[in-house]
């Protein structure tokens, strides 16, 4: 009835890219309701991209359909794909921004052929937003293209057990906070290694005084380096792609 | 039939937050429209989500669901409310944020059980955000949580009257032009003193040269101090907080 | 039926500002769905929100009404305009920002009174977002104001075409990514000289290795000059307003 189509792209919204896309997206599915969930990804950046849609799309209901558009790749020969899963469907260009939709078993992926007259330089607007809205506006899948063999698949690096049972892993986000996000699962017991400190796992960020450093498990599950009332990256001046550990309490 | 739910939070949109929030409101409650209102409230800047909640919310039609979450102390022992006020439905955390809600005479406030599994990190989604879709579903704010006893009221401190009439308060906010809204008044007659300048009230900006100071009545009743066509904050070094005088005109 | 609303300000969203626009457009047109185009236009930057506006608005189905402030003029003498335009309707002051509008043959265009007691610091709110409503709710645009005369038209510079044939143009406008839009639209064959650099004109990013510049041709048919995966603007030291030149290939 009232589709939703959710946008997340590197586009800023300044420039006015976003606005021809939600112009698009208006004008060829009128019944579908839009869905900020960003432009603020770093440009170019699909590592942030994948991470962001990984962590938001499993809350929309069923049926929704998943507009993610960073692609410095955009004009080449990369393709542009369609991906159903787990009844969301998405589309976004073939660099792995659309992972989290891919590694979900059954999932099905066509590729979009490019208009003639696309812009080179705007997919976004020329390509992903009218597959978004013919999705949203009820066409199947298997219409919008041919099947798309093998696209492009990234993942958060695991983390490696070392012999002493240590898991060495990475920051993998920085959040706007300064929180930073590992690739860490938590131990029953253990300490966390991050920026020359020595951390142990509390529940919250109030568990310790304002301004000390804390590990917590963050609201997807993984392992982050905080600072109360503060910024955990400025303080112990992480990055992502740092090492991290997660050593056994002794 | 469409119940609006605003959101206001600090979370920035680039690490997807929001988008969980969002997904959240709209499987739980697919009716309601959402509107952004801003999540480039300062990370953790209490006051400043407080002062725009209250320049937004009386704009909105009854019955709209106001979600503002600025949260430092979130997973601590603060509270999680709901509020009744005016007509309108509020969620946040017990820190003072929602306090335009909860000065109104007649105002009811709850307290939200922490749901077990509940992030203690992110109460936005886990929280407020479902709490949020349950009042736009038309629950009765009474069968949320409990009557919250004394929930946490933050105030604009009130100038202080000088015995030769001078009113002495202070900058409150600096807005994205560099005005500095101060928690004055204004008088009839009278010259605001700030960052070493002293200032008529003038009725608009285009009433001095480009270039110059003046103060002037801002869109919510307080003086402001401002340069046309510049930044008063950067040509005045004015901060948050700094002293500002309305001295009567001699 | 349920009217399109864009809103495009230079505003921010983080004091409140657009929130209060968006709580009166609801107030006051319930049936009305709100679209965010920008609140990032560069303050008080006109020529900025005129080319956004200019990208944009034609993407969306006709009938749509577009709310544009950028407004350094605020309370002046200067006038405030809703628009009839192809179709579409748009409300903003009389400073040129409305220009793509007004450019169009036929377009009808009338000055909106300022009510008694709006603020003369924020005519977005008390002026622009009430008329904006009422042409949503299907009011007629003469029934808002009486004609205007002789509103402000702003013009993106043509570039000046030399003996030898080489056009001399400028950019025009940096985008997010660091590309370098500019006035000059491609020649069959030709180089463009920029920041000391000559660039063949090439269809897309991928065309040259990563960190290479190139021109290309943007999507909205403008030469812009880029650095894959990167900054143009940074690696070229281009802004706004530079002159650059497209010459015919030797």
């Amino acid at each position: 009835m009232h589709p939703l189509i959710t946008l997340m792209t590197d586009f800023g919204t300044a420039d006015g890219y976003v606005g021809e896309i939600k112009g698009v997206l208006l004008s060829q599915a009128p019944s579908a309701t839009l869905v900020d969930i960003t432009h603020d990804i770093a440009p170019q950046d699909v590592q942030h991209g994948r991470l962001t849609l990984a962590r938001v799309w499993r809350h929309f209901p069923a049926g929704t359909v998943h507009l993610a558009v960073v692609d410095p790749g955009v004009g080449s020969t990369r393709s542009a794909l369609a991906v159903e899963s787990d009844g969301s469907a998405f589309v976004g260009p073939d660099n792995g921004v659309l992972s989290p939709a891919l590694l979900v078993a059954g999932a099905r992926a066509v590729s979009l052929p490019i208009p003639r007259g696309a812009a080179p330089t705007f997919h976004g607007r020329d390509v992903f937003a009218p597959a978004a809205a013919m999705l949203a506006n009820g066409t199947p899948i298997e219409h919008l293209g041919s099947p798309a063999p093998l696209p492009i698949v990234l993942r958060t690096p695991e983390p490696e057990r070392q012999s002493d049972g240590t898991l060495v892993g990475e920051i993998i986000a920085i959040d706007r906070f300064g929180n930073a996000i590992t690739n860490l699962v938590p131990l029953r017991e253990g300490v966390v290694e991050a920026g020359g400190a020595s951390l142990h796992v509390a529940t919250h960020y109030a568990a310790v005084e304002r301004g000390e450093s804390l590990a917590v498990v963050g609201s997807s599950g993984l392992i982050e380096i905080a600072v109360r009332d503060g910024s955990a990256a400025v303080r112990l001046g992480l990055r992502r792609g740092d090492r991290v550990a997660l050593r056994a309490r002794a």
